[in-house]
């Protein structure tokens, strides 16, 4: 008998799925966890915006330049989506997420570039729209970075409560 | 009987006070938690300086340009009283943080700007003063970021131990 | 009898040495904890690359302009003896780390530079060697600053689980 998994129900209802692993680029290692689960708490790597088959998404450049403020918005959507499939993987069930508790948007900002908050509104609005505002609600900053890894618009880490 | 509130009466003593909620330019959308609480934990989004009244205070722009470092050090404090007035009304009283943990203190940096230290001292001074060396310490990272919201000059989000 | 200190015996048998405590320059004021403890957390500050006597080591600036990725990748391996040094002097003993949880490495970046991965690797390949994947594994953000303090090309901050 299947386990009920309604965060993930709720996605597909939403006509989303989740995204196979992250494909990274020849000659790219990263040497860490997409997410370190210890105890109720799990910690979420650094991640930027995916195809569904794994390929990170463009456009690529900086926010208010090379990628307009709703391409931005569209990469922190795709990034929470990024996100949930990593979840996935180490929880099992996105049910397991108990609370969001961080989140840190980093966007790669042209110079002179202040809507930082309108583009990571993409990854809380998904966020919500799936928890609900008691388990979805978090903590969070938008900030602007002089560059990010493969010059990705948007990257977000995180931390959430899990049950054990 | 009113709680006994040493933390902001200390404040008062100071000649400072809590300050009115932030009142977001029209258009912008935020949508999430200023301070979310869970356990023992608060943590606490990014925040700027305002006035007393919740709107936010200038100057404006990226410290080592348009801002000086002592601006920038004004600004930090002030970000403070806006993160103790969050707290506040998320906590009901500022005596229920029992221990500073990690202070993350974001300046909008001009090419070449690297006192990023002596701007966020202003919200660590403030922060020490009143609550002691032994509740206010706290881990801090002091950083130049490429932008931030509104052309804020500096952005600082936290964690927090709470009693319950 | 001295203790077991197996990550100490570790980093000497590769020929590492801890470092001394930070010599900040004169007239910079650093009024915050390196590490802050707390139950069974050590959040740890922003820490910068400093040679075994505690002064900052260079080369200073960007990386992509001033300094090179393999340059970077040393100043973040440095980063990582300097992070364990003052884990050390408040632990008492490495070997108290029970868990790596979060590590978030800030680059100062040139413009469009966007290699940030392969400069955090020296911090993340040392901490990995020292406590192996299980201790050592931990979420990572490696990201593109506009600035670090006295135009330090790394700096890291980190999160870890420790035993009481």
């Amino acid at each position: 008998m299947p386990e009920t998994d309604e965060i993930e129900a709720r996605l597909t209802a939403m006509g989303l799925s989740l995204h196979a692993p992250l494909q990274a680029p020849p000659g790219m290692r990263l040497p860490f966890a997409f997410v370190r689960v210890r105890g109720d708490r799990a910690y979420i790597s650094g991640h930027g915006p995916t195809h569904p088959d794994g390929v990170l998404a463009g456009p690529f450049g900086r926010v208010g330049a090379e990628v307009t403020v709703e391409q931005g918005y569209e990469a922190a959507r795709l990034t929470a989506l990024t996100i949930l499939s990593s979840l996935k993987r180490e929880l099992g069930s996105l049910d397991r997420v108990t609370a969001w508790l961080r989140v840190f948007g980093m966007v790669n900002s042209a110079p002179g570039f202040s809507q930082q908050p309108a583009v990571i509104n993409g990854f809380s609005d998904l966020i919500l729209e799936l928890y609900g505002q008691e388990r979805g609600q978090h903590a969070r900053s938008a900030v602007g970075m002089a560059g990010l890894p493969l010059n990705l618009p948007v990257e977000i880490e995180a931390e959430v409560e899990i049950a054990p």
